[in-house]
């Protein structure tokens, strides 16, 4: 799973706002999860994610994309698929996805 | 601050997506952070926020607003650009700001 911050370039790009609580317990998460990370870093139109979980099993994962096509092409990737299933029956009490399109952004502090 | 799920209305709304690192020590981030969520909560067009750090100081908060009026209000609001000018001189070592408008939304597990 990506550490830290996303490298995206100048929008307009998409993001995809996924939150989610965890269940008790890994059930193959974090392996599942880290390679899917690296299965999307090389699909085409991906720009990148970032991710991070609290110690309460809340957590926010934001992966970014060039487009809309990509974000279908992603979503029915069939290692995709099997997760998003596994997801919905192990992994997580309850989750809500927000597809939108990043208009704008800015980077700081400056001088540093 | 927000613990958990935001609970946003049908899209179109807009989301900033804050993503930052933190230096060392709190530096009093906790208690501003405690009463800014709060005043956002009063001001009108403020759906919602979600916010996650990890034990890295790696966190990514996202706060949901009716339009762009809205966001452009709360930015000039007066305690939170002098929480911003602390966030640039004393809390964060790095950030990026993104805005973008949340074009649909859905969630799940179904049935629980």
């Amino acid at each position: 799973m990506p550490a830290g911050f996303a490298a995206t370039p100048e929008p307009p790009y998409y993001a995809v706002i996924f939150t989610s609580r965890r269940t008790e317990g890994d059930k193959d998460y974090t392996a599942i999860a880290d390679a899917l990370f690296e299965l999307a870093t090389n699909q085409p139109g991906f720009l990148g994610a970032e991710h991070v979980r609290g110690a309460d099993g809340f957590g926010i994962t934001i992966a970014y994309f060039e487009d809309e096509a990509a974000i279908h092409a992603w979503k029915q990737n069939a290692q995709h698929l099997a997760a998003q299933a596994k997801g919905k029956a192990d992994w997580y009490s309850r989750y809500q996805v927000r597809v939108a399109k990043v208009e704008r952004s800015y980077s700081g502090p400056e001088g540093r």
